[in-house]
Formats: structure tokens, C-alpha cells, sequence
């Protein structure tokens, strides 16, 4: 059989360098896939990855990864000051002092590569205006949803259509509370528990929970699908702390699931971008993605749906998104290229300002949960307050009292406006009847509806 | 608030010529998406992306597109010998003369992009050859999955990771008619003529049906995925024509969905490649992929595994692939790159041959339906035969009479060899006891059980 062959090419660099900047459990990730797939790498390339020089702190821990010829320093100058040293890895987390290396990297002439959704949330505008000033790249695939190659996807794959909406599952700690919940039926603490004993949550899990970190991976997501920069606190963000194993029953029972979805859609003008727990129809993907696994919902104009899926974090697919990074990068650096792909994928002006909808002219349906009293009258109150609203109701169910406490009313609304309902839900919630908070939990019924 | 923006270049062409050979279905949605999303593209691409000349037979059909300031022309000549010209895109399909078009425009220094699968597992290696030698850009994200990129993604995405195994459901056609026996309850041949009337189905539905298609794709994955080369005759495949409704019945009932899926898996030194009607559990990701949707199921060393799910054919979604070619070559184009990414994303020998394990040393387990005659015995029988040939059973089926006709015996074996299997069927279908020829349905358990 003929073998089929690449012409040999007089290459600017015969083997690219790299620096590491944080040697914990992504940057040990990175260190074996460099190790490893040397050869593979090497062959996807058209050039060696070598790992010259590793930064941190701590430099006694045996992280049970080869580090024979690399340099363990602490000092970051070892790096920065490197002419040898093309590409820098930024895997130190943080706001500070990741930026400022970012920076000084960029500064000093150098690729970077960075898993840091946060501190792209909260600074990429300015570290990508920094990159196209300093003429490098700076890859971060590994940023949002690990594994699943959801940067390359949107800035590449689907580049010639024009998104309308992006639905992502990106949070594996809320997913498997959320799908541990449904599945097994247990209450949101004991779920959370469990996903901290396996390692899906951490001590303090409030960035996951609260929907924070899913709100800095979808700023991430907008500006690599519409150019568009919206910052964390313009996201409406609202967490799964509240969600009860009641509520899941609630919504199997009607068809849909509960996920913890980042939503963006494209509007006459406006985008919507929020975080909030989502009722979807159980046939839909999205219902489906189980565990701590992620996926991502793109509806495009002209593709349609595409989804994907799979792990959303931990060190080896992680550590494979920062290897897709370094392979681009030096793609282009064995051909002396640079500046070939704009950060986010646009020639121009690549960020333009979002004219973020108000969350207040949200029109939804809701699903909304009454703690009250057991006694005659309080449901027709509670419809009549919705109805002044202009809250129209679907349907209602009212188990009958089981033990002790308050009997939950549940009302599935038509199409109402977020101001309205939260007027009508302040009015409820002062009700003397009403027992306790009651609980909203947005709809999305046909969740691309354009 | 900052306008973020990439500093003005001097760019070597200030636009990218495009020309179209072929304005059938998908051609006519590359020039719709070329118009209507002009500057969307140019934004994405850093450079206009203007269509200049179309080849066709029939020039005369209104396609409902814009084709103000194109010229139209019968003549291949005005495309190839056009030197504004620098991508020419082949939507002819067929091996000629679209694989004469590909050579000529490339022998002319044109990029090309096409959307031939049929073409590129053909002659898939002798076009990229030609490519690298030419040293020209070849895209071809439109030939597998339409409007998934699962090249890019393969190429790109994962570059940095090892594939173990791909497992696909990527022929629109038959995954229709699977999905419509699932959950209609209908036959193959009713199943298929619904296919056909909602023009899921071709008049001639064998290219998609007995897995010829899925085939063709498959060769083209295993290609980007281990640079090695398979061509569709070293592919088993088998289609799903045998499916009856009461085969899907019993596989749900075990807890199955069968689908027709393209599957390739790495082993120490060898590859398995096939092509058949599978049952997969009802809870893998694959399985609740319905009606005329494709998706890819990727299993990587560290990656883990990734799903791919969208639209796999369609003028848009196949439209919109094409345009993520147009805009890949485009970036190049307007810095006066070539040559950056060879064909399947490796560099060197880029297609190796492949060691193709053969199909009677596969080993796994199996579904089996005997259509029988009613009378003691001949289960046993059956069996005897199996385990003479060294096939032990997991569990059998069988359901009275009900009306005329044979009876059927449903055995689901553990592990098997193929070779054996066959040995064993060969000898059953010859029983006089045994009404019709068995059929058997190739079980993957454990998806990826590596």
C-alpha cells in the first residue's frame, strides 16, 4: 500500500517549549498528556511539544508524573524571562496574580494558554485586547465545559452560521445534584452531601450551587458566539439551593426535568443571558445529560440544533483541552504564523457592547409552589392575585395534606411577564395564609422558540 | 464602555473569491448563506468571501436564490481558469467527474472544499496526496454528519487526545426508519415509505438503508481520527432491512434500542471497523437520538467520552459546513498561509496503513431470533447447536402462538466469537425445525469497554 506523506517543509522551529505556571491537578494533567502523547502530539503538531520549565509553590509533592529534564522553579521570571519559551500555561486560578501573568507573558511575546473561566469573566475583554495588541494567541478551550471542544466548536465549526441561542449544562456539580435528586429521589442537602463525598463538590460549594460559575463560563460563551461582551453581573443568576426532591417529583410528573441551564438568545437588538434552574420537557437532550457530565445546546440559523456532551471537568479532559490549545498554537508557530484567528473568532471590532435584555421583561411560563394553609379559600386568593397580575394559569394541582405543615399548592402559569409575577409573588408571600416562601422555577417549553 | 478591537492589518487580498460547481440542493443553501450572512462571514473570516462563478447544467430553474453579480455558466473552464479565483467548492457528488474537478482545481493552486463523502472514501487518500503536493487546502467538514463539525472536532478538538473508539450514528435515512419502528410501533417497509414520503428516504433507499453511506462516512472518521486508511470494501456492513417490528419490540423490552451504527475501535495494533444494526441500552446517550438526527459518540484516553448531536443532512446544516470550510481557507487566505493544516490534521505520514481485524474474530455478544416451528424440542435443539460451537447462552424468549405461522425463540448469548456464531447459524438455518433464516443482531454492552 502507498504511504501518503506531507511533503517535508523547511520548519521556523524545530521543537516548541512551553512553560507551566501551576502544578496542581490540571497542570499534572497537562504534564502526563505531554509526556504520554509525546509522539501523537508531536504528529498532530508537525513539531515536538516539549515541556521545558514548571512554576510553583510547592515543589516537594510527588504528583506521580515524570518531570525528568523539565525545571522545577518558583519563580515565574524562570518563565517569563525564557526566550526559549513560546508558550505559556496559565493554571494557577484567580483573579490575581493569573492576570498578571497572563499579561506579562503576552507582554513579554509569548502564546498563553488558560483553563481560567473567572478571570476571562471577569477581565477578557481586556487580556484578549492585550493579545491582539501583543500580536499572540491565548487558547482557552479548557475554560468552559472541559472535555467537549465548545470554543473550537463555536468559533470554527460553526462559524458561517449566525447562533440564536445557546442552552448549556456547564456546571457537573449542580448536574449531579440536580440528577442525583431525580434519579434517587433524595433532598437537595443529602444530594449535595453526596456529591461532596465523591468529589464533585467542593467543602464550600456555593460558586457551583449558586450558578456563579456557570455564569462566567456563559460570559465566556457569548462573546465566542456573538461578539457580544456581557460581564457576570449582568447575567441574572439564581442557584439550585431552593429546589426540593418535591419539586422533582412536581415536574416528572408533568413531563419536564430540572436543570441548572445557562440560556442566551439572540433578539431583535437584544440578547437574554441568565442561570436559573430550568423546567425542559424530559424528551428534550438536555433532560437526559446525566451525572456531573455537561452539555451544550446551539441553535443555529441555518445547522439547527447541534448539542454536545461530556465530562465538564477533571484533570485528564481538562488537561486534553489545554493539549488542543498548544497543538494550535504551535500549528501556527512551526509556520512563524500569528494572529491567525482572532481570540474570539472575530476580525474587527471582536467585542461590541450586548444590549442585555432586562430580566423583568422576561416572558415565560412558570411553575410556582404555595406552602399554605389547608383550609377553604386560600387557592382562589392566590389565583386572584395572579390574575390582577395578568397571570393566566394553566393548571393546578393541590395534593391533599399528608402529616403535618403546610399543603403545597403548585400552578403551572401561561406565558406571563417576570414583573408581573414577581409583583403577584411579593403580594403572595405577605398572604397570612401563605406559610412560606413560595417557589418559582421558569419554564422553557419549546426551549429554541424562533 | 471599550471597543474591543484587532488592529487593521496589511492584508494580502482584501477578498476571497469563491467559485461553485454544482447548484443542486446544497448549492443553492451555500449561496443563500453566502448572501444573507455576507458580512457575518466577513466578520468571521477578516475578509469578504465573494461568489463569483457558478457551474451547472441547468442554469435556467429559479433556486429562489439571489444570483444578481454571479456569473452562471456551463463551462468548468470559467472557474478553473479564472486566476481571481481561490477556493473552488465541488457539490457535484459521484465519483466523476467530481474527482477529476478536485485534481484540476487543485493542479490550478485552488483550495478546494467538497461535500463528496462517496468521493473521499473512494479516493480520500489520493485527494489529500494531491492537496499536500499541490500545496493547497482541502475542507470536507460537509461530507460526514452535515451540520455537526465533527471534523474540526476530531481534528482540532481532540487533536490533543488519543481516540479509542467512535461510535456513530450517521446516515439520517435509516436512523428515521429505526426511530419510527421504536416509537410508531411500525414495520420496516411502512417505516421506510414514510421516510420516503417526508423525504427523509431516496426512491432507491439502498445506499442509506444496507449501510453503504454510513460506510463511506465512517472511512473518512477513521481517517481524521488515527491517520489510518480504511476503505469501505475492508468494511463489514450490514444494513437494517432485516429489522422487523417485533425485533425492536424485544430489544425494548430488554431494556435495547437498535440503531444502525458506524463503529471503530482502536486495539493493540489492530482496528475494528463495522457497519451494522446494534443494540445499544436505552439509557447510552446514543439511544435516545431520534428521527432523522445524526450524532457521534467519541471515546477518548483522557477526553473521556464526547457526543456530537445535530442535523446530518439538509440544505442549511450541509450549507453551513460548507461556509466553515470557506471561512477556514479564508483566514489562511488573507495572511497568504497555506499548507497549515494537512488534510487530517497530522503532519508526516498522514494515513497509515491500517491493520483491519477481521470480522470473524470479533467477539461480543448477540441477540438471535429463530422463526421455529411449534413443537417440543426444538429449543433444545438450538441450543445444543450453540454450545457445540462453544456459545453459551445469557437468556431466552419464548412467546406462545399466537395465530399461524412459526414461533419465535429470542436468545441473547454472552460473549462470542463471530466466527463461531456464524459456524452455529449456518447449521440452525439448515434445521428442519427452523421456518425462515435467524436473525442476528450485534450487541454492545458496555458502549466503550475499554
Amino acid at each position: 500500500m502507498a504511504v501518503y506523506r506531507q511533503p517535508v517543509e523547511e520548519d521556523i522551529v524545530d521543537s516548541v517549549k512551553v512553560g507551566l505556571i501551576g502544578f496542581g491537578t490540571i497542570g499534572t494533567g497537562v504534564v502526563r498528556i505531554l509526556t504520554e502523547n509525546a509522539a501523537w502530539l508531536a504528529r498532530r503538531a508537525g513539531v515536538p511539544i516539549r515541556l521545558k520549565t514548571i512554576v510553583d509553590i510547592d515543589l516537594e509533592r510527588d504528583r506521580g508524573v515524570p518531570v525528568e529534564g523539565i525545571t522545577l522553579t518558583h519563580d515565574i521570571g524562570d518563565i517569563l524571562g525564557d526566550p526559549e519559551i513560546r508558550i505559556v500555561i496559565e493554571l494557577v486560578g484567580g483573579i490575581e496574580p493569573a492576570s498578571t501573568i497572563l499579561l506579562d507573558a503576552m507582554s513579554a511575546n509569548k502564546d498563553v494558554v488558560t483553563a481560567n473561566k473567572a478571570l476571562l469573566a471577569a477581565k477578557g475583554p481586556e487580556l484578549f485586547q492585550a493579545a491582539v495588541e501583543a500580536g499572540v494567541d491565548i487558547g482557552f478551550e479548557a475554560s468552559v465545559a472541559g472535555g467537549i471542544p465548545i470554543v473550537r466548536c463555536i468559533k470554527e465549526g460553526l462559524a458561517g452560521d449566525r447562533i440564536r441561542s445557546i442552552s448549556g449544562i456547564i456546571n457537573g456539580t449542580s448536574n449531579y445534584v440536580l440528577s442525583t435528586m431525580t434519579e434517587q429521589g433524595r433532598g437537595f442537602s443529602e444530594a449535595l452531601k453526596q456529591a461532596q463525598e465523591l468529589g464533585y463538590a467542593e467543602a464550600d460549594p456555593s460558586l457551583d450551587i449558586d450558578g456563579h460559575d456557570t455564569a462566567h463560563k456563559l460570559s465566556v460563551l457569548v462573546g465566542l458566539a456573538y461578539g457580544m461582551s456581557v460581564r457576570p453581573g449582568e447575567i441574572f443568576t439564581e442557584g439550585i439551593r431552593e429546589i426540593t426532591d418535591m419539586d422533582i417529583a412536581h415536574a416528572g410528573e408533568l413531563g419536564y426535568r430540572i436543570k441548572l441551564l445557562a440560556l442566551s438568545k439572540r433578539q431583535q437588538g437584544t440578547l437574554e443571558v441568565r442561570v436559573h434552574p430550568t423546567m425542559i420537557s424530559a424528551r428534550h437532550p438536555l433532560a437526559s445529560v446525566g451525572e456531573a457530565y455537561n452539555a451544550i445546546y446551539v441553535m443555529g440559523e441555518a445547522t439547527g440544533p447541534v448539542m454536545f456532551y461530556g465530562q465538564g471537568a477533571g484533570m485528564m479532559p481538562t488537561a486534553s483541552a489545554v493539549a488542543s490549545d498548544l497543538i494550535e498554537i504551535s500549528r501556527n508557530l512551526r509556520l512563524g504564523i500569528r494572529r491567525r484567528m482572532p481570540p474570539l473568532g472575530f476580525y474587527g471590532d471582536f467585542l461590541q457592547e450586548a444590549a442585555v435584555k432586562k430580566m423583568e421583561d422576561l416572558c415565560t411560563k412558570y411553575y410556582i409552589r404555595f406552602p399554605v394553609e389547608d383550609r377553604p379559600g386560600v387557592l382562589s386568593k392566590i389565583a386572584g392575585v395572579l390574575g390582577d397580575n395578568g397571570i393566566s394559569l394553566h393548571s393546578v394541582i393541590q395534593h391533599g395534606r399528608s402529616g403535618s405543615g403546610p399543603v403545597h399548592i403548585i400552578m403551572l402559569t401561561h406565558e406571563a411577564r417576570e414583573r408581573s409575577l414577581q409583583q403577584a409573588l411579593s403580594k403572595i408571600n405577605g398572604m397570612q395564609e401563605v406559610l412560606g416562601k413560595s417557589l418559582s422555577i421558569r419554564i422553557e417549553d419549546a426551549l429554541n422558540p424562533f
